[in-house]
């Protein structure tokens, strides 16, 4: 665009204002077909249903809700799909995911994909003989990695109230028993990886691993902001850490995984609530290496005064565990190309004076206290700020029972 | 593929047969926008069915005839919809195709799409005040070039089925009345249109017109063969001289108006044939340049004894009305590069003896009733074969009423 | 183009004639490369000259004559660089092309490059220790497939003349011995292929081998005549049996092998010799599945009266020795589609009876003296034409030493 | 490239090390036709040398300043061919240069390509009698926006030295004389320009203006350093106001004019300075747009240690001279969206923090002295480091003749 063009003015009436197009059409799903999902769904031994991040551009919230409590079926969220149903409703079985992919016979698969973000539903991170209902906009979908189930092209919304309609319709009400035995070793499950995640987050130790980090960032952040998270680890433990209350709240790389999207989602979360939701807040949350590939972008935060809370954890980028004699030693040896991984980032970066530097309020934080405080103040305030956070190089997710890639015939 | 793939044999435990795709799934509409669908048709004062090539893939022509039969709309096939609604039905209005598209104030689309074969839905050539029901498996189709009516996303048949079901579920029956100004307009229309086609098809005059030509072709060829037909007058004239009473016997360029179609088309039908309809026969009505683009693949109709019957509609190519003694002076003068278009073929070109150079046979024809006996004894025998059909190179098609590619904004 | 473009017509003074693009510049070497090109050329033992398209291109041939005339060098052109040095030359050595290539110690590249067209130089078809002297008017060529000898970038006529000019400043006049142990080695080697060769052709059973069938033509065409030369086997053997004495009188599939250009490479020949050389004649050799690529554009020769003659070898298409009686056999058997090789074409095709559709003259020739009489007429005659000559469909080319895309490290 | 490739090692003995291309060959042109250059330069009334970045490449150096200086012919380079002929020679007319384009007859162009950068060679801004003599390695480039004149194809280095040993082949030893009319037009226009250029950079006016701070660093930075220069009018100006005396020492963004170079280029230039010239120091001056595109990047200076001094030019972003009441006047107004331009950045970002963050040093300038003092510390310094050098966000270049993209015929 030439600058003439971005400098120039118009008259209102001389603006050509385009007809928006008609609102998407609205399909659903045939009887046959929906009654076929339901008698699959109340035959399940160990059903699941799996709530994607389609399910909340749907808007479908409500009628999901109503077919969750309903039934009492423990529901998965995707990591975008976080909040349709709360985080911290008792169906909700995020803590036993790995179990609950690996064993449900019966998934009911709600405007989410099964590409790598689940595995493609291929063993053994899924069980062989699991049967999934399909319920997606893009009738393309179905099928894909997943030739047995019951497809249900259409709207999720629409869909789902099809599937709650045919429920009601049934002379025995169904209702997924809390004492069966899927809800008790999905119970159980959980209870193990909460008591794991609880130690891992009461370790004080300087420098802080992420779930330490992450307990405070949880404890502090009001229930309803905008929260932003990207990164490598500080991402997938993000997913886990950061409880989401209501539907769309949520922005991290989602399918592609891509980094560096951080500040530029944060912007974007910041303009709509400056409009829509003034009462909000944005909060990021980003690992350091994923703020280095457009952290310069917080100069437009910082023009247009948006009150977006950045909190970087710094591990010294994709260090592999390096810590900092080893880059003195390399300092002093003048072979720092040789000894330093490419990935690794210069150690101790202060990056809140980057903020400093376009007059926004900058915080360091290498205690769960220092954390604290600087998420009360900067939380107080409408300044923009970056909180960075020092990270143990060293510290990992807790153990996994799977290689995230994991596929079977790779 | 290298020549000892093609040529390999492999055993048949050795191969790795993939599971076949599900079922597509289907998909419908909202009982709300049908009933609202159905609303605008029983107030319309003008209606018209338009039946798309997606209502034949649809395999929905039952339900189709059932709604048309019910409500004696006025039915209007594009040219690969003919057969679904059979040509010969009292229904089918293709005779008046400019005036019902013009004058109908309520358009019901089935399977069919909005580009330049529907003129865009645009003035001149539709009305501005038409509504337009739009009946279609993709719903990125909805609203294109139409932005009022309502949008039926989802399987032809299956939201015809709700169509139907909503009207008999209505107190008081609707049928569209044979005495409604609309349907006299109508009629009044096919019955010139009918006459003006009839005087040239009588006309016997050598070299033959269009008309003339294809009234033969159309008397002879059985009720259940399968046409192909491509060119560019061949085909638009053969998509209304040819009558399809079945659904799916036509095939012809469609939408993007390619040529040089026609004998691949013809051989993967004949194979089909082979397969499932043994007693079809395959006929194929081409254009002498369209047939130049892939003239040479009769002979792997030869090889594999394919009963394929070609029909050339000779007029020396496009030529612009040039005769022969123009090409005679030209060649005398030695400037045929000059005076003759390139587009032009050298005149008389005896096509017929091509598939006898492949073993087949090859006829000649002039006259009508060289034509006739031609087409008898092609017809009769399961050789593959070439008729030669002299036509006049100045003929037409009968004069339109709007350039073919006219809309209003270009 | 639209049909009022191609048919319209403008004054000449309304045309905007571009100015041409001036003549190419031309880049020659530096004296230091030519020197040590030509002490390389000198204390070679086993040199060999081999002649490219570029050279043709370049219209080098006066030079390159000299060259080699004043030097005794054997040469080898490649098949688009035949005729540079007249193929009668005694120094043309191509009928010990493999043994040249193989043993040759320090090779002169004109205008030819090193892909699969000269085995990309490597083992076992070239020497490993071979030094190649690049001369070739694009830079990047240089080192491709070959790291060691000398690059002379430059317009191949000017350095060439480089070359003379250095050759003949030298106190001792250069001459390669006619007496040398390489030029006793390629003769004995040229005398024991020229027998092979002479043995096929005297070969007189039906249907004809591809060398008897050559050699008919060979000696029935004028010397100075445009040869267009494709197919598989019958491009091959062409290549060796239909000499060229002129520069720029053989067009073949070249570095691509693409199938399909004979007729147009003939239409293009026909109306250059129409312009600039009316009294040669253009005589296409094709295969007779290369012909059914565009066989159909015959109707472009016949309409301007193009006087090309087109020999068809026809062995059935890619038929792997397939005989009558195994068609024979499958049609009755109705399993044509699984016995039949799918490259083979249908047998005994009447490919002559194509041109008499088309107001040409068609032969069909089994025996030698059937070709030699219809070569007889065609020739004399200017009408455009077809010989349909029946070629065994088990003929091959004469045993090869090397398969034909032999590559070492493949 | 997964990390485990990144972060893994090999034995040497296992690395398969690829050979090195051969040298590049080298061409060169005929000697007729450097016949015909060298007569055009003799009868040349206002000739012109133009040395571009491929002389640079081709380390052309040496045989060029024997050419000019032995004719002492005038002599003006691109931006990337800077330092081939030493800026600070009495040959060098950069001063001049829109009045030596715009009225030279005989242009010998070295390794230059005639494209906007030196605006198409077309009127007005090059007399449309010019003839220019193209010196460049790729023959396509040949007549390219220039018809007439010389083409000499090949090494720029050979050419050159081909033309020098035709000049001194001939009787009459060619020199240009200084009492010329063409020397004395261009001495006065160089005279005004350098006037005018003067009193702009003794403005000591806060915030500076471009001329003044542009002097400052003129007169600071060692002479063999490598120039680093990018922005908009940061750059342009730079290109005047930063003289290279050495080849090869400036990178700026050349031919396509990319934004964002400007840190990578740096980071480049370090690491060879590094391994071979250990004793020059990389100075880059940029302009605040510019390095906002890639500014994070100076975290790879800062891991390496590499002694790179940073220039900002900050004049508030691409501001079109809005100053600090507009923002703080937007601000209370809660319009910033609407009243700043969206190309303009924060006013008084502090940049030198950001090097701060990663322990690097910064300084702030707002007068000359400030600058000087900054400029001095930060040399003798071997820490990475930022000046931010405030610039009046109204100032712009000089005057100029033309728009920087005139062409007669856009």
């Amino acid at each position: 665009m030439t600058g003439d063009l971005i400098g120039g003015q118009v008259e209102d009436n001389n603006v050509n204002f385009l007809a928006i197009s008609p609102p998407s059409p609205v399909s659903m799903s045939c009887p046959e077909k929906v009654e076929a999902a339901v008698d699959l769904i109340i035959k399940a031994e160990r059903p699941l249903v799996v709530v994607g991040k389609g399910a909340a551009y749907a808007q479908a919230e409500d009628v999901i809700n109503q077919l969750v409590e309903m039934t009492q079926l423990p529901v998965l969220p995707t990591p975008m799909g976080k909040g349709v149903v709360p985080d911290d409703s008792p169906l909700c079985i995020s803590a036993a995911r790995s179990k609950a992919l690996q064993e449900a016979d019966v998934i009911l698969l709600l405007g989410a994909r099964l590409n790598w973000m689940l595995h493609f539903a291929a063993p053994p991170r899924f069980s062989s003989k699991v049967k999934i209902i399909q319920v997606d906009i893009c009738p393309e979908e179905m099928g894909n990695n997943s030739a047995s189930g019951v497809a249900l092209p259409g709207d999720v919304g629409v869909v789902v109230s099809q599937i709650v309609k045919n429920i009601k319709s049934r002379s025995v009400q169904f209702k997924f028993s809390a004492d069966s035995l899927w809800w008790s070793l999905l119970r159980k499950k959980i209870e193990a990886n909460v008591q794991n995640v609880q130690a891992m987050s009461n370790d004080n130790s300087v420098p802080l691993n992420y779930y330490a980090a992450f307990s405070e960032v949880q404890r502090a952040i009001p229930k309803d902001c905008i929260i932003v998270n990207e990164g490598s680890n500080t991402m997938d433990i993000g997913r886990t850490m950061l409880p989401n209350i209501f539907p769309r709240h949520r922005l991290d790389a989602g399918t592609f995984g891509t980094m560096g999207v951080g500040v530029g989602f944060a912007i974007a979360a910041a303009i709509y609530c400056r409009d829509h939701w003034p009462n909000k807040r944005v909060v990021s949350v980003q690992g350091d290496s994923a703020f280095g590939f457009s952290g310069m972008e917080i100069e437009t935060i910082a023009r247009y005064h948006l009150p977006v809370v950045i909190i970087i954890f710094n591990n010294n980028g994709i260090s592999y565990g390096i810590k900092e004699d080893t880059w003195e030693n390399a300092k002093k040896a003048g072979d720092l190309f040789i000894t330093v991984p490419p990935t690794s980032l210069q150690p101790n970066t202060r990056y809140e004076k980057l903020i400093e530097a376009f007059g926004g309020k900058g915080y360091f934080a290498k205690t769960k206290e220092e954390l604290r405080k600087s998420l009360q103040s900067a939380l107080k305030d409408q300044t923009p700020s970056i909180i960075n956070v020092m990270i143990d190089p060293g510290a990992q997710r807790k153990t996994q029972e799977f290689f995230w890639l994991t596929k079977s015939n790779l």
